[in-house]
């Protein structure tokens, strides 16, 4: 066993900074998410990874990836989508076993009215907090860590092709 | 109603790397912390914090502000812990309404033996894919974030006052 470096008080401020505020951070957006359009924030970024394809539609294990969430926690998420018609399911056509999620017109719609809500709460209560500079480099080294962690390299690109 | 500033694709990498990273770092600890101890990455921080505290014993509304918890969802995490005889409630001396949670010896034990799991986790999946600066800077935003969101300013000293 090879002996622990424990955190120096720069790396703890980090660390610490970095858990609470990512956790304040997710709440806040959840609550006004919930509050204005009845979505949790894991809803949102299901409905904009889908209406970021072509046909709006994506394979449920590419989803479940490139969402960060177990298979069973994204089938659980969108009953509840689908139970509101924002989503759908289908079988996919070249793979009987395989299954696609879809996004409704209606989860079109419901996303593009919440995008102004979750666009202000990203810019106020984490953008607007941070220097030029910083921005920059969170996208830098955020993806670095997306790439150590996601072996599987299932989560597809950061970068969404439209704008929110 | 004021018009939404969209975000530029700086921004939105940096917001969808924050997103994402923080639920596989997050997901990433907290599997090793179960595996290695039985312990959530959210029990962890109750135990460090209560770890912190001179006879570690914090009140129970301290406690949550400090975690970034609800007080019911803290309460639910202090009856598992307190089953497996890790912390204990006890009524404060000087106000019979509020309710202290404090640390067991067995409790620090674990702890003790679950801090080198974490602290090696921590260090792999975030801290060493990090510049020195980077980690500078987001002791530094990150903390700005937590001033802006903590509206109650309870969430005390980010700063530890022991080794993990």
């Amino acid at each position: 066993m090879t002996e622990t470096r424990w955190l120096a008080q720069d790396e703890q401020r980090a660390w610490r900074g970095f858990l609470l505020a990512s956790r304040l951070v997710m709440d806040q957006l959840n609550r006004e998410l919930h509050e204005s359009h009845g979505l949790s924030l894991t809803d949102y970024a299901i409905l904009v990874r889908l209406s970021e394809e072509p046909d709006r539609r994506l394979r449920m294990t590419d989803l479940a990836a490139s969402s960060g969430l177990s298979k069973s926690r994204l089938s659980h998420q969108m009953s509840r989508l689908e139970a509101r018609g924002l989503t759908s399911r289908s079988a996919c056509e070249d793979d009987a076993r395989g299954m696609n999620a879809e996004l409704t017109d209606a989860g079109f719609a419901t996303l593009d009215a919440a995008a102004h809500v979750h666009v202000d709460g990203v810019r106020t209560h984490l953008l607007d907090l941070l220097e030029p500079e910083q921005v920059t480099g969170l996208a830098e080294w955020s993806e670095r860590v997306v790439r150590h962690l996601d072996v599987d390299g299932r989560s597809g690109p950061l970068l969404p092709e439209v704008g929110f």
